[in-house]
């Protein structure tokens, strides 16, 4: 057997393997910047809807996405993944479906941060199966595929628009139908806090967010040719390092504090802004991605608070705003010699021209506009099936952990503040 | 030096630490599942018992199971390892060591599940030894040593039987030894819901069990040879998700509710199910497998607590119910392809016969006698030795944290329940 | 692309991910040893301190390290590293870098363990860069660049003396200069116990470190060469574990109750004492190192008790009084086999001599001068910078998620508390 094979595969195999684990890094993020009432819901919502992604993604999204194209729109073949001999792009097409599987399961997760806090259980199963067949896969299929945009010359190295924009535009289309919770927003538009509950959860989260994306980032080098994974690493360090350091600044000028949901939420945002472009910009370039994308996710996070759109988690700003950041900016500071070696044309600031900014302004505009569009459909149909996508408020005021599933996350907790009348 | 050779060796490697990381899943899903007095001694005996299970498998473990054969029961030589040159099995002994080292921890880990918010610290290190050196390797020489079972070609790929089931009546002897806690279980034989603490704890624990199973799994495959590992977790996760996903759907059916812990321990017993077959079966089978072993889970956490049987943490029905359903379940779904390659028969779906069938289920009965004999008989051993293995009903009553330990888990919580006369 | 060069970034790079995961260790150590009300702050601030240790290494401290040196005391270039086609050590540079970057990361941490529940934001802000600029790169560079001290043969495989016992000797620098918290020391110079607010967090904290360590220890091969990864995580993995049972045993012993604390702190020992042993050591003096390891931090903590220095999460007993045992204790265990193969002479125990057991003291005594006297100065300029390193009394008492960030890092559990007026 071929020892470049060999490797390329075992270096893939632990990059799934730390995809899944930000499955742990968005179960801590999601659980802590909500309320202990919605705790065990949102935690345990993520275990089920991962197994929901998988199977939805083994019996028909692998094939939509990569199967024979139908004029560019979707695949229509290679359902029911079985073979455990078959080849892919240098990989077994075992490694290649796990890895591509998990990728799928962070977009929905991404989606999910949307409906926090006020959407029924039924939904969440409901929609993880349309989004699962019907938005994720047209998109992965444009890009990833045989698709249209990918013919373009689209530079989206490990997804900053396949799955941190589909998934950021379900949510935008789910926070949009879902409304604000209550009490978020005053009659005159003026808006309260609601803090989430844990910090060191929301800490955590981050922090096992950033290690596992080096699977997501640098196992998108599909393989160990050249140990370019090292440099897409590095790139990816250094754009999560400026965003964190980013956001506290500019958080700690403005405010006064720098408050800490505001740095985790930039290490994130440095994170997916660099997504797209980490195999394709030097180190200074990914510092200033990283700094920029802190920034953004700052104004982000005032701009749909002055909009009376009510993001519990911040998926809006952290996986949209800063993910179109990241896309385009690679039209900006791709160097020649990478964008020779990984795709596409050098960005505007090495003299490549407009050409390549267009690309990547064209592929977010239709895969936004698509999994925008595509998003609030379903969920209308989703609403239509389970009489409504939210909880009554009676349920939304005791809690999601007792109205869905009929217990406290924290019954000792819970238990005691009720017998104290709090 | 040979490339093929090191390859294997990083592989097993990282799944060694993958294992290890398992480790941080049950520190998590142990404590979440039992009560806030009881936290701090949960989380802390986990990582002293790895301690007390890496030095018993080091100076006599690894010899008893596999040093030479005394008749097929128990190994004779090879303690205290030390060599770093030599190697077994195409791995440097040292890596092939603490791969099996932790594999021993989990078994471990799996039957203090049934000791739970009520025995004595002094039990845990006796048992721990004992456990380690007179029951584990016994079980394991059978199977994977020269041993009888293995010899009549056993199907069990990751230790479904040697970890799982081994643990699981370690768990079972200890829970009708130690009878249930306080307030579980009333006189006319009704049950109390006695809720974990923190669901977060027990979904990220869930989680990171999940993500280290890739290394219990699919590093059992020993090496990199044709890249199997990338199947074997190809079925892991399939398993896992269907697992998930059919306890969810049970529980909903059933109770109007989807409870948070039978949906999280679906997932596990899709893990645990999948553990014995992920190298035998079709992903298809993979799924049916999964999806069965999440609604025994469900069926079987009932059956326990009808049979007033106090399983804290369910690991009896997780990790022995499913356990056996995933053993027995290769007798059924076993390819003739994948037998060939890995040992064993065809199962009886695919024109086996029962000969597969019949010899894992001797092995089951076989094995799960001997540890829930041995485990009871050293039980009682070790209770002689602590003055009775449970604590009094005051210390139970007041929290492990406080009589075992002197020191709360939690004190700003608790002191000031206390204070307030909670 | 020749294999080896290929496989050896591979392992590198999984080591890399794993070490930048002991972040969560810390996250959750360091936030389960202090109080809630310090819970957010310090949690959070490990997320900004590590982009900020990124930029500074990308920035100056790599080529202060490995840049050219001047007279053995300091590096002159190689600053902004941006190539992705240089090699070092048969390493991708980029694959180096990153993994000397998170080492470099580690020893902030630790340094800021000394800081915890009083120092202001902004001296976080400050000592981080000055730190990362001019204390770490100077005792890396002596060990590990061109520096005397690698030239006189020091044995400090991971790093016990650079990164352990830099960033204690940070660490008490600032606990002096800081002074103990309020209500930790009485008149009488007798002590309180101020007991952290969660030991789940704890233990899951040193269960992650344990696990991040492999990358940590086993990746300080620089490769795959003989597999010997194996034989150091085995090491590794025997010294925690002896660690862990000799501190539950002293502890035991001493108090009659074994405190979780001191039993995770076992551990912990543990693993530093091996840190700069796991090379060159049998794995009976392993267990022998770790043993030693949990007794000396047990007897550490109780004598930075008695000398009225308040050390929240014991870095200084953690990882400098282990770590200073450990560093030694190659002088006595280090084999000649082992001795040959990675550096320096075989320790005293096996007729070495008083050689190599003089270079590690000599080496422990320089390195930790330097690294105390440079933090002393430091931290005297960023007071004078900062206006004081301390906050306020009055902030102290209300805790440093509101007073440094505005917010509560639980804002349910202490609202609700002040509401009882607790």
């Amino acid at each position: 057997m071929d020892e470049m094979y060999l490797m390329n595969n075992l270096w893939i195999m632990v990059a799934f393997i730390l995809v899944i684990l930000m499955q742990g890094g968005f179960i801590l993020l999601e659980a802590g910047s909500t309320r202990m009432k919605n705790a065990g819901h949102i935690a345990g919502k993520t275990v089920f809807t991962l197994g929901i992604a998988s199977l939805a993604f083994w019996a028909l999204g692998y094939g939509l996405i990569y199967g024979d194209s139908l004029g560019g729109i979707v695949g229509t073949n290679d359902f029911f993944f079985g073979d455990f001999t078959t080849q892919v792009d240098g990989l077994a097409g075992s490694v290649d479906f796990i890895f591509q599987l998990a990728f799928a399961a962070i977009a929905l997760t991404i989606a999910f941060g949307g409906f926090a806090e006020r959407a029924k259980l039924s939904v969440y199963i409901v929609f993880a199966v349309l989004f699962s067949l019907l938005v994720y896969p047209v998109v992965a299929h444009w890009i990833w595929g045989a698709g249209w945009i990918g013919d373009l010359g689209k530079q989206d190295f490990a997804g900053s628009t396949v799955v941190h924009l589909t998934g950021a535009m379900a949510a935008l289309a789910a926070t949009i139908l879902l409304r604000p919770r209550i009490g978020k927003y005053n009659s005159d538009r003026s808006s309260n806090d609601i803090a989430g509950h844990n910090q060191v959860y929301t800490a955590l989260g981050v922090l096992l967010l950033w290690v596992g994306w080096f699977g997501f980032n640098a196992g998108s080098t599909l393989g160990v040719d050249g140990a370019f994974f090292g440099y897409v690493g590095l790139n990816t360090q250094l754009g999560a390092a400026a965003g964190a350091v980013a956001a506290l600044l500019i958080a700690w000028a403005v405010l006064g504090k720098a408050d800490v949901p505001t740095m985790l939420n930039g290490a994130l945002a440095g994170l997916v802004a660099i997504t797209a472009s980490c195999a394709f910009v030097a180190p200074w370039a990914a510092v200033v991605i990283g700094l920029i994308g802190g920034l953004i996710v700052y104004g982000s996070m005032k701009f749909f608070e002055k909009k009376n759109i009510d993001d519990p988690i911040y998926a809006l700003s952290v996986h949209g705003a800063a993910g179109v950041w990241g896309t385009i900016s690679t039209g900006f500071f791709a160097t020649p010699a990478l964008a020779e070696m990984n795709g596409g044309q050098a960005g505007l600031f090495y003299g490549g021209g407009f050409e390549q900014l267009g690309v990547q302004v064209i592929s977010v505009v239709a895969c936004g506009l698509f999994a925008f569009i595509a998003s609030y459909v379903l969920l209308k149909a989703t609403g239509a099936l389970t009489g409504g996508l939210r909880v009554s408020e009676e349920e939304e005021l005791m809690g999601l952990d007792i109205s869905e599933h009929g217990g406290y996350g924290y019954p000792e907790n819970v238990a005691y503040a009720e017998k104290q009348g709090a």
